[in-house]
């Protein structure tokens, strides 16, 4: 079937989130941990970050300002350091829940019942569950004109995961980690490896 | 283990890339479709695709100038008009191929032998072994001065895909057709369900 234009503008506004966000999927969802001016934590769960290089290492991160993921923008725009923390199906329904519309000043670490852990001299929390935690400072920041979404280009300073982990290559096993993927809004997976494939060449 | 800057950046340039490339996934690739002007058509994997918005349906993609993918920037660029298909395991070799530094005039769909489709008066060309189908057309760009990236925003209009994948809530079956997802880049692997969650209130 061809769902046109006018098909998905005619759907209702639940129903054209789910459809739209599904045709992306499947996407790796992380918890975002950062930390609010007046002191308190915030976590919060993201499946909008994407490649942007190797060298120097950059991911993307797509913000909606207008949902309550505003609160993670505004704490990485002042503080400019945060964590980004993979998430494992044994905690995927505590990660959904901090998505839930909590007021700014919520810790949802507390709230939804995940442990956090600091590196020495950093001040931004990391999740303790999670096989993988990356701490990023924030670069730049490109508002889309399009839609007034933000594209937050952060650089990876620090990984924090088992050198087992690591292949002699660099790769990391990240199926191993069973890192959660999401498809539209509400439903999740995991990834398995299927194969390898060498280089391409003509 | 903590990875700092300096262990990341004393990885050789291979290491450093599958190392990186790697904390972002699980990401799904899908194939891009494309018409150079002179008439030829182009085939390219990536896996650079995020959601921006579902009103207006809107997605990213990253591009890399200095890869074998700028021809398909460039096709996008001045036909304005590229399909996006999804990828399954009984092609994820051929898919990967594409990838390889093939010339500009090289038609991929036929270098890596994959089928294609026409829409009636669309002049750029679907993968047949494909699920999901979409027809894109080029809205706007941002270059990325961290590291000389560029973000293109595309508009979704028109989706191709069998209406018994669609659920009642408009969510699309994209476990049933195992879209696949690399880590790093180069292993591949498909998704499977785990669970439902409901809309998180606090």
């Amino acid at each position: 079937m061809i769902f046109d234009k006018s098909a998905i503008q005619d759907m209702g506004r639940f129903e054209r989130a789910e459809f739209i966000n599904a045709l992306t999927g499947p996407k790796a969802v992380y918890l975002i941990g950062s930390r609010h001016e007046e002191g308190h934590e915030n976590l919060a769960l993201f499946s909008s970050i994407v490649h942007i290089g190797a060298n120097p290492p950059l991911i993307g991160i797509v913000f909606r300002p207008d949902t309550v993921r505003r609160h993670t923008l505004e704490n990485i725009r002042n503080n400019k350091l945060f964590t980004i923390n993979s998430v494992h199906p044994e905690f995927i329904d505590r990660a959904h829940q901090t998505s839930a519309n909590y007021d700014e000043h919520t810790n949802e670490f507390d709230a939804v019942g995940l442990d956090k852990f600091y590196l020495d001299g950093i001040d931004v929390p990391f999740v303790k569950a999670s096989a993988l935690n990356l701490l990023v400072s924030y670069q730049e920041e490109y508002p889309i004109k399009s839609n007034g979404t933000h594209l937050v280009i952060g650089s990876i300073d620090k990984v924090v995961v088992d050198k087992a982990l690591v292949a002699e290559d660099g790769w990391v096993d990240i199926f191993a980690i069973k890192s959660a993927v999401c498809v539209g809004l509400s439903r999740y997976g995991e990834a398995t490896f299927l194969q390898k494939q060498d280089y391409a060449r003509p």
